[in-house]
């Protein structure tokens, strides 16, 4: 089945309905209204609707949408009713508690490798990986055709390592270093930086 | 002097510039382009243009922006001028990798105070913070009116703790919780959600 293109904004959104969606599951809810997912994600429930009638009509009139119904079509949607494996670049300390994160295999993310530069992490097995020296990435993971990577390095080595990874066929980064990367058409890069936000919140906080 | 209300997403993307105008600082560039900032930021130099016309003109014909006084003006624009005070809540992994980051100081940003239930971490000192029980939280947060806090606690425990800190004064929180809190008006409130960014990735991927 071809896929209809899906406007970004509204695949942005998709994983935050997941989120409730599970949260939902976990407390054995049946239905959910569109008012309610409105209410979580600060939306009207005009946009929440007109979000999943891009996927068909799910809702029943009175009962609302169902919970799991839901969520499994917008996990397909997606792509998440796979597994997907990830490459962890930096296990300083926030790599290392990226490595200990359950949330990622429990919504289908592995981190498989990990790579450093500092002798004293290299050869350290944390939370089942064993982290590799970074000189040796591109042999690692060249062959595996990882799609995903993590970066956790510092700001002057992040363009570096986003490049050889991407010729090793990486094909989306998130990007923990506080550097803006540039990266080829059809890469997906997001970044995770807590300064930027800060820095958001202060012009409001005087 | 009157504040002109400068738009969210312009606000939002002031950070960035920061960034980038930081990064010339240290190379000790002395003039920027609005054509350079648009290649950093991704957007077009027209939008850099119309953006920093908020703050009034400060390009150069043929030389372009003053690298350092726009650093300065951006930074005091963002109330930026100033130490900003910061609680953490939840000192596992992920809590103890911010308490390390040097990043928060580097930007204005001081963590002077953290809280944790679990007895393995309380009463140690890690960064130069002692990890006080969480039972304690409004007790030393309440007095210190501190505006800003870092949230990396259990889903189950996230909404508890924001109220309790928004009780004692916190005007902005930073939430790790992959959960969406709900907050009263006025409050800032930003998400950091790894695998939310990861699940929007992987539409794009298949």
């Amino acid at each position: 089945m071809e896929k209809k293109p899906i406007p970004e904004v509204v695949v942005a959104r998709l994983p935050v309905y997941i989120q409730k969606l599970n949260q939902l599951m976990r407390e054995a809810q049946q239905f959910v209204s569109s008012q309610e997912m409105a209410d979580y994600l600060g939306v009207t429930s005009a946009q929440i609707r007109k979000d999943l009638s891009f996927f068909g009509g799910f809702g029943k009139k009175g009962k609302g949408y169902d919970v799991i119904n839901l969520l499994e079509t917008l996990r397909s949607i997606l792509n998440l009713d796979q597994i997907w494996e990830v490459v962890l670049v930096g296990v300083g300390n926030l790599g290392q508690a990226l490595l200990s994160y359950q949330g990622f295999s429990r919504q289908g993310f592995e981190i498989v490798m990990a790579f450093d530069n500092d002798p004293k992490v290299v050869g350290q097995t944390i939370a089942g990986i064993k982290v590799r020296d970074v000189t040796e990435m591109q042999n690692f993971t060249c062959p595996r055709k990882i799609p995903i990577a993590i970066l956790t390095v510092p700001a002057a080595n992040a363009q570096e390592m986003a490049d050889k990874l991407i010729q090793c066929g990486v094909k989306a980064i998130l990007n923990y270093a506080p550097v803006t990367l540039k990266v080829p058409e059809g890469i997906k890069l997001a970044n995770i930086d807590p300064v930027l936000s800060l820095q958001t919140f202060t012009y409001y906080l005087l």
